[in-house]
């Protein structure tokens, strides 16, 4: 398993007692990244023991409070902390100002190094890349300036092949990091055992996608094509399509209609409106279009 | 009973599972208040069901996060409940940019005026009156610009001595107004019934003196003289009264020597510092000095 998704806030609108504001926590190939952050998400961040500490990279969609208003505070936090590692937070044109100036009227003077990198751009761009994980944004067409984030999982090392290599009692365990980078192995009697033999390929790359909030855009399919897991928002049902139109949301069906055309293995469905009380409702109808859905939901944990 | 107070989080610095920031809902001679509004204070609001919408002035005691991070996602809800009235913030100066430009970023743009009243005076001022109550500040020590508040009943109406009136048949309940308001009653056969025989004298006018953060102030005693309810914060014990003066805060034993040299009513003691698992060591600490304390937890009702 190398990409693990957990839900610390999936409603829309307003955080109630047990309905919390967008945000998630992705581990992919050994990265830990945060996505949104609504009001109380460092609390929910407790709550499911996900690791605060291992987080150097946020992603901000959009400046709606529901995806947003936590993040001061977090940063705050991370301050109290003592936090000296650099923090990179991703998020539109304004974000550096909005959490700056209240750094400043708080005085809450963080010590580590703090990057914004702002996004303007309406193009699909790769903002972030390192050795494991490379990040691109899916430009949303919502009320406001907003980004989905697509993760995916670059190269891989190959896996150790251990039934055959058990079969050699030269090779050690510190010879194994130099069979994973893609090396041979020279026994001291001359024989060279080939990579091939010694490791299997590794696992197929996985892609993760994060699709809020957004109106129907059907256009987004070509970027997210073939990702593992898709959450895509679905603040209304069918029932409501005129008003997700007018405020530029989704329905579940559309949801479902965008993970169908895009081939994803598995649509996850959040950014419930309050006035549904009962989310079953949103997976019954994205399952008229789409066999593979789930509903996520605070604490839950999702693999791929 | 005419001063309730609920607390809604009384814990210092970062938000944890069960420890909230500031919070406390002032409902005072049928006037209500939010004092201070740590992150999450929406979400406590609704758990403990104080009255969202009578809320038409909020008092920040200082812009350190645990006070006042939850301020923007309430108004910005507000905002979505297509509020109307009116809504009052008093807070330090700095406040009405800090809030401004969260609005304008997430373009959460309220419907209702929304004034900001800034303070920045070092002595104690009257910031808000009408027929029921006034508030002053109590300016406190801290790291960063702060004031306490005083809420003070004004002069009530005088209470019906229902006892008397019930042998009069001719005085209706339409009457009673009037007569709460001071009148005379004149009966149809010309006798007058004087007011002091149809009412009785007013409860006492009540008092709440809220007072977080702040070094230890033996000043503040004049200001908060014969309180009904006295909040007080306490951050540290005695153990660590040194790096409570080097951090502006306060220990339980200087908390309760205000209360007792105030003369209050009783002490309600909070802004717990999360070193300490057992909030009961700051009760057995301040009841060294003064007999009636309470510790502040979120969702327990104080009245007075």
């Amino acid at each position: 398993m190398s990409l693990k998704l957990t839900i610390l806030g999936c409603h829309s609108a307003t955080p109630r007692v047990n309905a919390h504001p967008t945000a998630q926590y992705l581990e992919i190939n050994n990265r830990h990244f945060l996505i949104d952050c609504g009001e109380g998400t460092q609390r929910q961040m407790r709550r499911y023991k996900v690791g605060f500490s291992k987080i150097n990279h946020i992603f901000i969609s959009h400046l709606h409070g529901d995806h947003f208003f936590g993040l001061i505070g977090l940063i705050a936090t991370y301050g109290i902390l003592n936090r000296e590692k650099d923090l990179h937070v991703f998020g539109p044109k304004g974000i550096k100002k909005a959490i700056g100036l209240q750094l400043d009227v708080s005085q809450s003077h963080v010590r580590f190094p703090l990057h914004f990198h702002e996004l303007s751009a309406k193009k699909s761009e790769c903002v972030f890349e390192d050795e494991k994980v490379r990040v691109h944004t899916i430009p949303l067409n919502h009320r406001i300036y907003t980004n989905g984030y697509l993760f995916v999982e670059k190269e891989k090392p190959r896996k150790l092949n251990i039934e055959v290599i058990s079969n050699y009692p030269e090779i050690e365990t510190c010879d194994y990091n130099n069979i994973k980078a893609g090396r041979d192995f020279k026994l001291k009697d001359g024989t060279v055992l080939k990579n091939e033999v010694l490791t299997k390929s590794p696992s197929k790359l996985k892609k993760y996608a994060f699709c809020s909030d957004t109106a129907y855009k059907p256009s987004i399919s070509e970027i997210i094509k073939d990702a593992d897991l898709l959450y895509h928002e679905s603040t209304f049902l069918s029932d409501k399509e005129a008003l997700a139109k007018k405020t530029k949301h989704s329905t579940a069906k559309q949801a479902a209609i965008i993970a169908r055309e895009a081939k994803v293995k598995t649509l996850i469905l959040g950014h419930y409106s309050s006035r549904y009380p009962d989310i079953n409702l949103f997976l019954e109808e994205a399952k008229t279009v789409f066999d593979n859905v789930i509903l996520a939901e605070a604490g839950k944990e999702i693999t791929a």
